[in-house]
């Protein structure tokens, strides 16, 4: 028997229940029941308990276990196993080697704090306690040059899972989302591969939820409704829109994706300027490709394709 | 002191060397040097130990020892670090293992046997004791589409050595090398990836060298040459051209690497069938993209960019 049996329990009954009828329906003694309560306890749950009534759960603790993830979650393979850290270096690295021993697709690692978070090309991401920090572990049928794809979708479920809790979210290419103009989401991609096939993707989504932004061209949810939201409920959306995204990418292909994207995105029809190496051009944002590449056009009337890079948005001419 | 050092005062010498003369020259106790020339002949060594005139190396043996690969290597950058093991499950998950744990760029992997040795897309490669199977670590600056042309690189470099170990070698896309129409040996590139830059890129070589063909379509040098080669000296030779490909590559980018490939093709002007997924094409392999694809003429006289799969020599027209 485990704890989140034990939770299961007192969650469906919603009501006092005796430590008999529990270790009745688990088919364990009293006495284990009451060291799993203690256990739950011990995690943040607050549970009654009295004499003659039995057990009774009050509150879960703001916490993203995943007993609470997974309760009540609408999908099928995002999330069939999600891994709950206190802290960790880098939910992605974690992810990485689960992957590399051979985890099953659509596990998630979730961790309340990292202390070596990942940005993009080795970046620095500054990871406060009350984010949603997790990792999401795919494997698409598709050659490397194609993974960028899989950031375009994390970037259209992200925004969906945002705008459902209220924030205008929108897309900055190639892997912000933003709110009021400010960086509320971060998406690193990570692959091992050989050169004609994909083995798996680790997909690092790192979300500024009831924390304070980090930096002055940050937000965070909180800071844009003026309220903490239920971080579990937000992680679940997070999941169900990330699976309805990748179970249509497998289907369909990247296109349908990509029209989300477009749709969108705050990056397309803005005068832009794209670092790339050593190199900045301006133009205006044109359209992105299946493999995620920005397409401006130039002053002269060409076009480039930006396979890579930062983007800056210009004001609107 | 290691036991390096004292072979490197060994072989240095040539002749007698007294243990006094070693101890001396390193710095240690005489019982020290003896315990170094103890471990160096239970590795195969072959030591003279006379009670007046000291040590004398004999034989070396046939094992790709770090201290045998490195000495007398010329490179800089390829092999700078050689790690050798008896026997792995496969060099490549060894390799991959050190490059995530940031080892430097050029580091080899050897291994006398794998017991799981790898080939493309999950295929196993059968390993014998007396071939060549190593890995090396590469962190070139590209995007992982262009990963690809490691492996062009890879077949270029082991074409020129085994064709200066007397074979005739030929490359046959993607990834093998032949001789007499016989795969002589493997290449298995994998990577970790950014969506938009390479982490590392882990280049596995398998080498069928003095052991027996593990198939009937495949040869080894030994097979081919009618005697057996110094797996040190090819080894040697395989770490210098690739390290000339490499720093070529890196310089100048694909384009001097491909010409080469398109010389050493023996595929390209060929009626050719090649398999990708489910289907199969047939018509003439016309030339190939710096991204690795295999531009195919089909009959209706159109054209077929095949980006990976299988390839089948056809009987010339």
């Amino acid at each position: 028997m485990t704890r989140e049996e034990v939770l299961q329990v007192l969650r469906e009954k919603g009501d006092y229940v005796s430590g008999e009828q529990i270790a009745g329906l688990l088919g364990v003694s009293r006495a284990a029941v009451w060291k799993q309560v203690q256990t739950l306890m011990r995690e943040g749950y607050q549970i009654e308990s009295h004499p003659h009534r039995g057990y009774r759960l009050i509150a879960v603790p703001d916490r993203l276990y995943a007993s609470e993830v997974r309760y009540g979650l609408q999908t099928k393979l995002i999330g069939r196993r999600v891994v709950h850290l206190n802290t960790t270096g880098s939910t992605n690295t974690v992810a990485r080697q689960m992957a590399e021993e051979g985890v099953e697709e659509g596990t998630v690692v979730i961790a309340e704090t990292q202390t070596r978070g990942k940005g993009r090309l080795g970046r620095k991401w500054i990871t406060k306690p009350g984010g949603v920090w997790m990792s999401v572990i795919l494997k698409p049928d598709i050659g490397p040059a194609h993974a960028a794809g899989i950031t375009l979708l994390a970037a259209v479920s992200v925004t969906k899972a945002l705008r459902e809790a209220g924030a205008e979210a929108v897309i900055k290419w190639p892997n912000d989302v933003l709110v009021s103009d400010k960086k509320i989401c971060g998406i690193l991609t990570e692959m091992s591969a050989e050169t004609d096939a994909v083995s798996f993707i680790v997909l690092g989504i790192g979300v500024n939820v009831n924390n304070d932004p980090p930096l002055e061209t940050a937000t965070s949810l909180k800071a844009e409704l003026g309220h903490e939201v239920n971080r579990v409920k937000f992680v679940q959306s997070l999941l169900e829109s990330l699976e309805e995204d990748y179970l249509t990418f497998k289907e369909r292909g990247f296109e349908p994706i990509l029209w989300s994207w477009r749709r969108y995105s705050d990056t397309l029809g803005r005068p832009v300027e794209v670092t790339y190496q050593d190199e900045t051009i301006q133009g205006i944002a044109q359209d992105v490709s299946a493999s995620g590449a920005l397409i401006v056009q130039l002053k002269d009337g060409g076009t480039r394709k930006i396979v890579s890079g930062d983007c800056i948005h210009l004001k609107r001419l």
